[in-house]
C-alpha cells in the first residue's frame, strides 16, 4: 500500500490570506480517512464534463448537476456542455468520471465510502453507494485549486469513510419557526460537511409546526399560522434526501406540549386555559397518561406524521417533565400508587412503554432524550444524550444504541475547539465491541429559543463543520490549530452555498447604527461574543416569542477570531517578546482605545445601542490598561501595586455584560498587566 | 386648511450619515401628496401599543402586527404586549390607533388614500379602506426618528393618495426561476414604496413555471422541474393580498411558447424536436392560430391558470413574434390570403380576437405587449407599452387602456435618474381628461435573462422606489438630487426588511477573491456598472440559463454612489475648485491609482478575476491621468497638445469593457484632463 501522509502533521504553514494559493489538499475539512499527494494534475477548462456508470439512485444526476453548477460558479468558466447530467453522460473519458455499485438506501448504517484519485486528465471517484458518490463529490469541491495557469484539481488518491453512523444536526423550528428555504440552505451546508442526519423538533410549548390533516386544530390553534404544509415536509425530505440526508422528526411528548393542550386540553394532566407559551423554559402543561383516550389520539398523530417521514426513526423528546402537574392531580396520584410507582418518572416510563409499540406500529424506531433513560425502558428505544457524558455511557452499558449530543449544543455560544474536543468515544473511556457499536453517534443542537431565520445561520456556522469533522474523521485528528486553519476557509466554502453566518451582520449593524457607517460597531462587535450557557436569557424571563432578535447580541457571533487571534498573540508575547507582536498588540489596543468616541456618537443618534455603551467605554479603558502595561514592560517599569489595583478595577468592569454580551479579551489584558508588574 | 409645505422646496442639508438625527419627516420616499410639520411628537416605548377599528378586511391585523414587530426590531424595544393585533385591540387611546370605513378590494381604482396625524400622544390614522391604512403604516415607520432621549414620532399632519392607479413590477420567474423567498420578499419591498401590482412573467421559451393539474406536461417536460407549486401559487397571492399587492400573471402566447410546445408540439406552427431553449432571446417557435384545436386547450389552460390568480387582468404578453414560422406553413398562408390578411400582424390580431373571448370567459379583462397594438383590436384590451411612448400615447388616442414599461427596464441598469424623469403624463404631452383616464400607470420590470435569486435585489432596488415614488407621488415632486439622498435612506430601509440589494454583493467578492481580504475588489466594484441597454449578452448568445452569474459583473450593480458622488464632484470643482474639493478628489484617484497592484496580486490567485484585470490597470492609469491634470490645474501650467493625445489615449482604453463592465468615471476625468489643457 501506498505510503500516506498523516494529516495531523501537515505543517501549519498556510496562512487566511494565502491559502488557496497552495492547492487545497489539506484544506479539506472534515479530513479524509486516509489521503495522498501525486503528481497528477487536472485543469479545468469549458470542456469540463461529468459520467457516471452503474447502478444507483437518480439522486446521484441532481447532486452532479448541482456539482457542475457550484463549479462553473466558483471559476467563472461558461461550460460547452449544457443542461443536467443524466443518463446520457456515461463517456468513460470524462473529466470527473463517478462510478457506483447499487443504489444507495438513506437508512442508519449505510456505506457512505469513496475512493477518489487522480488520473491522468481525470478525476475517478468509485463508491458502493451514490450516496458515498456524493460525500467524494463534496471532497473533490473542497481540493478545487488555482493558480496563474487556472482552475485544476491537484494530485491524491483518497480511501474515505465515516467514523460513526449518526452525524447529525438539531434544528429547532417550534420555538422559532425557520422558513423552508433556511432548512434547505442548512442542509446544503450539512451536506458539505457530510452529515447525514437532519433532526427536526417540530413542536414544543410555543407551537406546532406540521399541517395535521388527521388533527388540523393543532396548525389552525397552536401554531400563530406558522408551521409547514405537509408539501412543504414532503419538498424538505426530498431536498434532503438528495443530498443523502435522513430526517428525523420529533414530535415531544407528554411535557413541552402547551401546544398540542391548546388544541386538545382534554389530553392535558391539569384542567387549564391553555395557550400558546410565549416564554422559552420548563414547564408544567404535561400529558395526563392515565387518559385512555390519550393513546388513539397519539396512535392517529404519529401514524399521520410518520407517513410524511419516511425515515425509520421517530424522536419523541421525553425531556424535561417536571412532574408537578402529575403530582397535583388526585387521579394521577392515585394510578401511580395503584401501580407502585416511586415517582413521576416511573410514570413516564410506563407512557413511554405505552407509546412504544404504538411508534412501533408506525414502523418506526423509538428515540427519546435521555430523561427517558430509567430503569424498565426496553432496549430497543435510543438514547440522545444531553445532560452529560454519564448518562450517554450509561444507557450504552445497559445496551441502548446512543446519541450524543451533550458538549454539541452549539446554541450555547461555546466555541468549536470546545465541541471539537468532545469524542464520543474518548481515549479515557473504555468500551466493548458491542458497547462501541451502540454508539450511533452524535448531534449538533441548534435549539431557537434565541435564534431567527436572520441569525440562524452564525448559530451553526462554522462551529458545526468541527463537530462534524469530529464524527467523520479518524479520532486522531484532533489538532485544534490546524482545525481553526481549515474552518476559516470551510466557513467562505459555506457561505458560497448560501449560508449567511458571515454576511447576516452588516445589514443588522447598518440598522443598528441607522445609517452606512458601521465601523464602530464593527469594532466593538468583533471582540465581544453574545453571554454563553444559558446566561444570556436569565432565568428564561428576559425573551419572549416576540422580542426583537436584532441587537448587539445578535449582531455579535460566537467564537470570534479576532480575540481568538489577538488572545493568541498575546500568549505569544508573554513567553517570547518579539518587537514585532509588540507592534501588532499595540496597533490593535490602540484601534479598541480610540473606538470609543466614535462610538458613542453613534449611541447618541441609535438609542437601540444604549446597551452596548458601557461595553464599548470599558473596552476602551481595557485597552488602554494593556497599552499601558505594554509599555511599561517595554520600558522595564514596575508600575506597582496601586497602579496594579487601579487597572483589576478596569479589569473588573470589563467583565460586566453589556447589551446581553461580553468582552472577550478581557485574560488576555489582564495577563498582560499582571505581567508589567511582576516582570520588571 | 392649515398651510402646507411643498416638499420640493425642502433644503437639502441632510448628509447620508447624519441623516437620523433629524426627524425623518422630509425623508420619505414615495413623498405623500401634502405633508404639514407641527410640534407634537410622540415617544415609543415598551407601552407601545396599537389598535384598529371599523370595518376592514382581516389583513389589516397581519400588517398591523407585522407594522408592532418590525417597529421593535428597529427599536430593540421589548414591548409589553405580547402577540398579534387582532379583534381585541381597539382602545381608543392606542399609541397609533386606526380607523378604517370599509374593506378594501384588491382591485384596480380601489381607495388607497389615507390621513395621518399627530395627536397629545398618539397618531392617528384614518383611511376608506384597509389598504390606505396599510399604505399609512409604511409611512408611518419610515417616520420613526430617534435623538438622545430615544425614539419617537415626530408631528406631522400627511394627507396621501396616489397619483397612478397601476404602480406595478414585473418579475420575470421564466428565464430565470425565482423561488418563493425571493418572491415575498420583493413584496415586502414593493409594498415598502407602495407599488400595488406584482406582474409576473410566468412563462418563456426556457420554461413553464406553474404547476398545472390539467396538463401536467407543462411542468414534467417544461420547466426542468423548476415551477411554483400551485400550493406556492396560493401563498405568493395571500402574502401579496395582505400587503394590498395585486397579483397579474402573464401566459404569453403566440410566440416566446417554446417552453409550452416542448409539452405539446401539436400546437406548434412548424414541426421541429422541440426543447426547452437555453439561450436569451427572440425566437421563430410560434403557436398555430390556424389550428382549430388550439383554441380549447388554451381555454382550458387559462381557466386552471385564472384560478389561481384572482386578480381581474391576466396578461397574454404577445410580444415579439418574428412571423417567421407562420410565413413558412403554406396551410397558414393560404389561410391568410383567405382571409385577406395583409400580414402576420393581422394574423395576430386574428389571434387575439379569439382568445380575447377565452380571457373573458375566464372573467378577466385582457392585457398584451404593445405589440398587440394592431388596427382591430377591440379597445377593452389594455395595452403595456415597452417599445415606446409613441405606442404608448398611440394605444390610448385609440382607447385602450394603457401602462407604461417603456423607460421603466430596470433590467438594463440605467441610473435610477433616468427612471425618474420618465413620467408617463409629461408637461409636453397634452391628453383630455378622457384619455388621462386611460393611463392607468406603469410597470418596472425586472427581465431575468442575466440575474439570479442571489443578485435580483441588486437590479430591483433601490431603484425601483424612484419609479414607486413617480407612479406614487405628485407630478411636481421630481427633484433628482432629493430623490437620490432618500433613495439612499430608503435603501437602508428596504435592507431591513430582508432585501440583499447591498448585502448580496460581500459573500460574491469573498468567492472571487476566495478569500477574506476583498479590499482591492471593492475599491474596483465601486467605480463600475455592467455594460447597460442590451449590451452586455452582446447578439443575445454570451449567456445561456446555465451560465455562471457569479462573476465581475454580476458583483457590479447599477447606478452606484461613489461615481455619481464623484462625478458631482469633479462638476463642482470645475465650476468652482475649492481646496477641498481639490484634496477629496486627489484622495480618490490617489486610491483608484493604487489599487491596481493589490488588484493583481488577488488575479494571479483567483484566475476568475483575469477579465477584470485590463479594467482595473486602465482604472489605474485614468486616475494617474486625473491626478496630473488635477496637478497641472494647481501649478497653473498647460501641459500642451502632445501630454492630451497621450491621454486621450487613456481615455480610450478607459472606455473599454472588461468582465462585462464598464468604469463610470470616465467622462469626469476626461473633463479634468481637457481642463487642464484649456484654461492655464
Amino acid at each position: 500500500m501506498a505510503k500516506r501522509i498523516t494529516l495531523v502533521f501537515v505543517p501549519l504553514v498556510f496562512s487566511l490570506i494565502s491559502y488557496a494559493q497552495v492547492n487545497n489538499l489539506y484544506n479539506l475539512m472534515p479530513l479524509p480517512n486516509e489521503i495522498r499527494a501525486t503528481s497528477q494534475r487536472v485543469g479545468i477548462g469549458t470542456h469540463f464534463c461529468l459520467a457516471v456508470k452503474g447502478k444507483f439512485d437518480q439522486r446521484i444526476y441532481a447532486e452532479a448537476s448541482r456539482f457542475v453548477r457550484r463549479l462553473s460558479n466558483k471559476t467563472g468558466i461558461f461550460l460547452d456542455k449544457l443542461g443536467y447530467i443524466g443518463p446520457q453522460d456515461t463517456c468513460s473519458s470524462a473529466t470527473v468520471f463517478i462510478q457506483i455499485k447499487r443504489p444507495g438506501k438513506l437508512e442508519l448504517g449505510e456505506d457512505e465510502s469513496y475512493t477518489l484519485e487522480t488520473k491522468p486528465n481525470q478525476i475517478v471517484i468509485d463508491a458502493v453507494t451514490d450516496i458515498g458518490a456524493i460525500r467524494a463529490l463534496e471532497t473533490l469541491l473542497q481540493l478545487l485549486s488555482a493558480d496563474d495557469n487556472g482552475y485544476y484539481f491537484p494530485g491524491f488518491k483518497i480511501h474515505d469513510s465515516p467514523r460513526f453512523l449518526w452525524r447529525g444536526l438539531l434544528l429547532d423550528v417550534a420555538l422559532h419557526f425557520m422558513p423552508v428555504d433556511v432548512v434547505k440552505r442548512t442542509l446544503d451546508g450539512m451536506a458539505a460537511v457530510k452529515m447525514n442526519v437532519l433532526h427536526l423538533h417540530l413542536c414544543n410549548d410555543q407551537g406546532f409546526r406540521v399541517e395535521s390533516k388527521v388533527f388540523p386544530r393543532l396548525q389552525q390553534l397552536a401554531s400563530d399560522g406558522i408551521y409547514y404544509t405537509q408539501e412543504e415536509i414532503h419538498d424538505i425530505v426530498r431536498y434532503a434526501g438528495q443530498r443523502g440526508i435522513r430526517v428525523v422528526p420529533e414530535f415531544v411528548v407528554p411535557a413541552h406540549t402547551t401546544a398540542i393542550l391548546t388544541a386538545y386540553p382534554e389530553f392535558a394532566s391539569v384542567k387549564r386555559n391553555y395557550k400558546l407559551q410565549r416564554y422559552f423554559g420548563v414547564f408544567d402543561p404535561v400529558m395526563d397518561p392515565t387518559n385512555e383516550k390519550l393513546y388513539p389520539f397519539l396512535q392517529k398523530l404519529y401514524l399521520e406524521m410518520s407517513s410524511l417521514f419516511p425515515d425509520k426513526y421517530m424522536h419523541i423528546g421525553g425531556d424535561e417533565n417536571t412532574g408537578k402537574d402529575w403530582e397535583s392531580n388526585p387521579h394521577i396520584k392515585a394510578f401511580m400508587k395503584a401501580k407502585v410507582m416511586k415517582s413521576t418518572a416511573d410514570l413516564q416510563t410506563y407512557f413511554n412503554k405505552r407509546l412504544l409499540p404504538i411508534i412501533k406500529k408506525c414502523g418506526k424506531t423509538m428515540v427519546g432524550w435521555d430523561e427517558i433513560f430509567h430503569p424498565g425502558l426496553p432496549k430497543e428505544v435510543v438514547i440522545e444524550s444531553w445532560r452529560g457524558n454519564q448518562s450517554f455511557y450509561g444507557s450504552i452499558k445497559k445496551g441502548h444504541p446512543s446519541i450524543l449530543s451533550y458538549g454539541y449544543y452549539i446554541d450555547l455560544i461555546q466555541p468549536a475547539s470546545y465541541h471539537y474536543q468532545n469524542d464520543p468515544i474518548p481515549d479515557s473511556v473504555k468500551l466493548t465491541a458491542a458497547e462501541t457499536k451502540l454508539v450511533l453517534g452524535g448531534e449538533a443542537t441548534m435549539w431557537s429559543e434565541l435564534v431567527t431565520p436572520v441569525t440562524v445561520d452564525s448559530r451553526i456556522w462554522p462551529r458545526t463543520a468541527a463537530i462534524a469533522e469530529r464524527l467523520w474523521s479518524p479520532q486522531k485528528v484532533k489538532d485544534t490549530d490546524d482545525m481553526y486553519r481549515r474552518l476559516d476557509i470551510a466557513s467562505l466554502r459555506l457561505e458560497a452555498l448560501g449560508l449567511r453566518h458571515i454576511s447576516y451582520k452588516y445589514p443588522l449593524m447598518r440598522q443598528l447604527a441607522d445609517g452606512y457607517d458601521i465601523k464602530p460597531l464593527e469594532v466593538l462587535v468583533s471582540v465581544i461574543e453574545p453571554l454563553k450557557i444559558y446566561d444570556r436569557n436569565e432565568g428564561d424571563t428576559m425573551y419572549t416569542v416576540f422580542s426583537p432578535l436584532t441587537k448587539l447580541a445578535d449582531v455579535a457571533s460566537p467564537d470570534q477570531p479576532e480575540p481568538r487571534i489577538f488572545n493568541k498573540q498575546v500568549a505569544s508575547f508573554l513567553i517570547n517578546p518579539s518587537p514585532e507582536l509588540e507592534k501588532t498588540i499595540n496597533e490593535k489596543l490602540t484601534r479598541w482605545k480610540e473606538n470609543d468616541s466614535s462610538f458613542q456618537q453613534l449611541v447618541k443618534k441609535s438609542p437601540v445601542l444604549q446597551e452596548a455603551a458601557s461595553l464599548s467605554e470599558n473596552l476602551s479603558k481595557l485597552a488602554e490598561a494593556g497599552i499601558q502595561s505594554m509599555r511599561y514592560m517595554h520600558e522595564h517599569y514596575n508600575p506597582g501595586k496601586d497602579w496594579l489595583q487601579a487597572k483589576m478595577d478596569i479589569i473588573k468592569d470589563a467583565r460586566k455584560q453589556g447589551g446581553r454580551c461580553e468582552l472577550q479579551i478581557v485574560d488576555a489584558v489582564q495577563q498582560l498587566i499582571e505581567k508589567a508588574v511582576a516582570s520588571n
